[in-house]
């Protein structure tokens, strides 16, 4: 734990911090393990500098005249200069950030450090268990079992200790398909749909292989899904062609005469480097200053974010509408089934259950659908926008699913008890965070680490009430019915307050909101205002009555005590 | 007033309407000399048709077995499809709905025939006259007068009776400068900036001609605004290039040399078709259904019409700029000082005071800067984005103004008394209404009409607190600054709620706005009965008193009587 050979000067004097639309502020800059701070020296100024260097995702040096300019891209687009009066310490200071934003070592990273401020209530780690979570689905425990097969995370190292399978099914079986999916991810339960009865299941990729390989235990379970005479959809993320092409390096597809109860429909989702390049032509677009109408809007063309952004919830809304308006179930797959058909199943259920619509159940859905299915966050979100990244493992993708949340969100406002800040905040924390919920890349890895033992739950930290309080949405109107979002390029919009937060000053907006809080809480003072005179006006009318005073004329006793 | 003969069928039965996000109705359409409407013949149906045909852009008919379909695009942008059960009947609908929507008599339109069914309160034809309005400029009632000069209108048919000159000027001088000026419109005060003591001024181009005339009496009106080693700006809203063509053609600009305290700042907008045609593929591009995001987002660039917005709204901050931040007078026009000049002055003036955001203040000045000032909407919103157009000289300059409102409104969106709707209601009655506000080209034609007398202002109707209500903004907070709204591209987006209405279902929005609206009346509901609580409690505790009654506990008659 030597962070002192990264750190070539560990204090520098009158430096100046500017950040769009905040006074710059002079001050001593210190270089510690983790953070980078700027300590003002104007006792009332709380334009504090407090960065996580894991959060930096460039570094940027130009020197001019005796000193230099530093630029520090963050992974969450945020944007800070340093003017740093020396060129020597600039030098250094840049050195220094980079290496130490670049730490590769598991052990050194910042929440295993950290020690929380505040005591923590409910330990979020313990909080979206398994077990708890299969409850949800009490009414289907007919038919589905919670399996430990892969306790030790043998079967399967990206899925969790227990997942939920047809109950007809049994662990050896399990193996046996395991062996048959790319990677063990064999099909599992994602969502149990109360009113048509119909489940989602997701899974990676059958190994098939070019000579068209069969498993029967595979077939099996996922027959064993349908009643007789049922049918039910395989919703490959992938084009035809891409597919093909996965089986003739031994991956594959589920050929319909095989499993002839289930129609297979491709609908091809980008991925990958594609999703990582297509951000960063959008944030290039989005930092132009001084662009033409015509130029920016081709740059946001080009970019392909919002064509992304169709494509998901375009899939996710067909695979909604099997289970809700058809009855019929669906198996998502792509080919490593840790990605877009993640995406998919977590996109459809906030379609389709208002519970995933609470802070709690989204809270939960990032917990099932991304966290404990292995989405590989460590190597996703390791780099953001403006690094130059070595290991081409990056991709928004989990970004992407949050994009497609803030759509379904603003096109329904009232149906969503979080605010967009709720989902800013989990995409600042899966790229760079003091807690430990988005580290390693699985369960298996952070069981390894013994993250819930050494590192603080992120939801440990968001559910105190006086956090909580801020990433609610005062419009908030519980609607428990499916809500069908428009997929038409129209509708989507870019969502300026994640992407444009530096570039255009976004407080006018913020106070918007601010006034209906404030509306929000007056109205609940009053009502307990009323309340209370209400209690004070039945006892003294009490103690009135039972002192024979004539009541004043317009006082109604009745209407002092009701609701 | 023979309407008959238009009408080649007055009634049909059996008549199926459906516009979009409605449930069909089905029902009896009658045809009248200035409404098409359809009345369902369930008692409790509410979905009934009762358009003015005034309001149709153009009417397509499509026969498909005994019956056919009329569509019927509006030029609000409102769509209806009407399935009419016999051919013959549909034709004949089709051809009266044609040419009852595109009579031209003026003495034939619906607002002389409107009778209103509330009692007007306040006559909106007198609340905003230029007298009234002249008291909001006091301050400056030193320098600058109100001139008859235009009484009879025959100096400029398109000012109004009364302007506001400078005090040093007599009107004789007057008459020579309209003489120098296109179409007679001399420099007249639009804006005095209490702030900076600035004032903004508009005109028409001044009639140079190729031969570079002068027109001393010109000169020293313009020269009489500065005092003595003040420099103030000409803005030209049009390219150098169109501004020699201009000259070339017996327009022209003020050379330097003669207006020495003055600078010249040339800020191109389009307008007249340029505009129109920009509306027309916008709108193509917001109804093209099924479009791909890639071909939606260039058919939205080359519509050009968000490249319009910014360069309007552009040309309005530099103005505002010029007279808050260099405390410098302002001249503004183009060729006809009627359509882009009110754009910036109107535009300018919402940035600058922020009295132009309430209601009231909104109201003046649409009718300062616009009805009184001259803006054409007879000509300019006779047609929109879906007719053939006959004249030409349809433009949506007015709409384009309102869209920038919105632009400002969306940026700024506790600072505005008025909520979206207002804006939208405006566009509506501009372009068909059945009030006479909107009539005419110009006060001179409105009073040959004999419109104060003949037709209802839309102002008596809007200004009815039961009205209003539903137009006022819930998070207002009243903001006495100058806005500077951001004109980067990335800033600007579409007005979805206008041009998008009938592509997409905005009511999960509109249910977000209610929500917010019913907490803000909640919550006056509760403070009216703290406040009746509390006068109980007071009356009550006095009887108490009188009587000896001994005070229950916790009861504080302090804290009963707090306001």
């Amino acid at each position: 734990m030597e962070f002192a050979e990264f750190i070539q000067t560990a204090k520098v004097d009158n430096v100046r911090l500017r950040t769009p639309f905040q006074a710059a502020v002079e001050g001593t800059l210190c270089i510690t393990g983790h953070h980078l701070i700027l300590s003002s020296r104007e006792e009332d100024c709380a334009e504090e500098l407090w960065l996580l260097h894991s959060s930096i995702d460039s570094v940027e040096k130009r020197l001019a005249g005796p000193g230099g300019t530093l630029t520090l891209r963050c992974k969450d687009f945020s944007l800070y200069y340093l003017d740093i009066p020396i060129a020597e310490k600039c030098l250094h200071v840049a050195s220094s950030v980079e290496q130490l934003s670049n730490i590769d070592n598991f052990a050194l990273k910042y929440p295993f450090f950290y020690r929380s401020s505040f005591e923590v209530m409910e330990d979020g780690w313990q909080t979206f268990l398994p077990e708890t979570e299969f409850t949800r689905f009490k009414e289907c425990s007919e038919d589905w079992r919670l399996s430990y097969v892969n306790k030790d995370y043998s079967v399967c190292p990206s899925y969790p200790r227990a997942v939920i399978v047809p109950k007809s099914i049994d662990d050896d079986l399990l193996i046996k398909v395991a062996g048959f999916r790319y990677n063990g991810r064999f099909p599992v339960l994602s969502y149990y749909h109360r009113d048509s009865k119909s489940v989602m299941m997701r899974s990676s990729q059958p190994l098939t292989g070019p000579n068209g390989k069969r498993c029967k235990e595979d077939e099996r379970l996922v027959n064993a899904v349908l009643g007789i005479g049922k049918r039910g959809y395989i919703i490959d993320t992938r084009s035809p062609n891409w597919a093909k092409l996965a089986q003739a390096k031994g991956g594959g597809f589920e050929p319909e005469a095989h499993y002839p109860q289930w129609r297979r429909i491709h609908h091809p989702i980008a991925r990958g480097q594609v999703l990582h390049e297509s951000l960063i032509k959008l944030i290039e677009a989005c930092n132009e200053s001084n662009a033409s109408m015509d130029k920016w809007l081709s740059k946001l063309e080009s970019s392909n974010w919002l064509s992304h952004i169709k494509d998901i919830l375009y899939c996710s809304c067909v695979v909604a509408q099997c289970v809700d308006k058809e009855g019929a179930s669906v198996l998502v797959h792509g080919s490593e089934g840790t990605d877009s058909t993640l995406q998919i199943t977590s996109l459809s259920q906030l379609i389709l259950d208002h519970d995933c619509r609470t802070v709690r159940g989204f809270e939960a859905l990032v917990e099932r659908e991304w966290l404990q299915a292995g989405h590989p966050f460590e190597v996703r979100c390791s780099k953001s926008a403006f690094a130059v990244t070595k290991h081409r493992q990056e991709s928004p993708v989990f970004l992407m699913f949050l994009d497609c949340v803030w759509q379904i969100w603003q096109q329904f406002p009232c149906s969503f008890e979080f605010n967009e800040d709720f989902l800013t905040i989990l995409f600042q924390h899966a790229y760079s965070s003091q807690f430990g919920t988005f580290l390693g890349n699985n369960e298996f890895e952070r069981k390894q680490h013994r993250l819930t033992a050494k590192t603080v739950s992120l939801w440990s930290f968001l559910n105190r009430p006086e956090v909580l309080q801020e990433y609610l949405n005062p419009m908030y109107d519980p609607n428990p019915s499916v809500i069908w979002p428009s997929v038409a390029p129209q509708s989507l919009t870019l969502w300026s307050g994640l992407y444009q937060r530096y570039q255009i000053d976004l407080s006018p907006q913020k106070e918007a909101w601010a006034e209906i809080v404030k509306i929000r809480e007056h109205d609940k003072e009053l009502r307990s205002k009323v309340a209370k005179l209400r209690r004070q006006l039945a006892a003294l009318e009490k103690e009135a009555v039972a002192a024979n005073v004539i009541l004043p004329e317009g006082l109604d006793p009745k209407e002092a005590n009701s609701p």
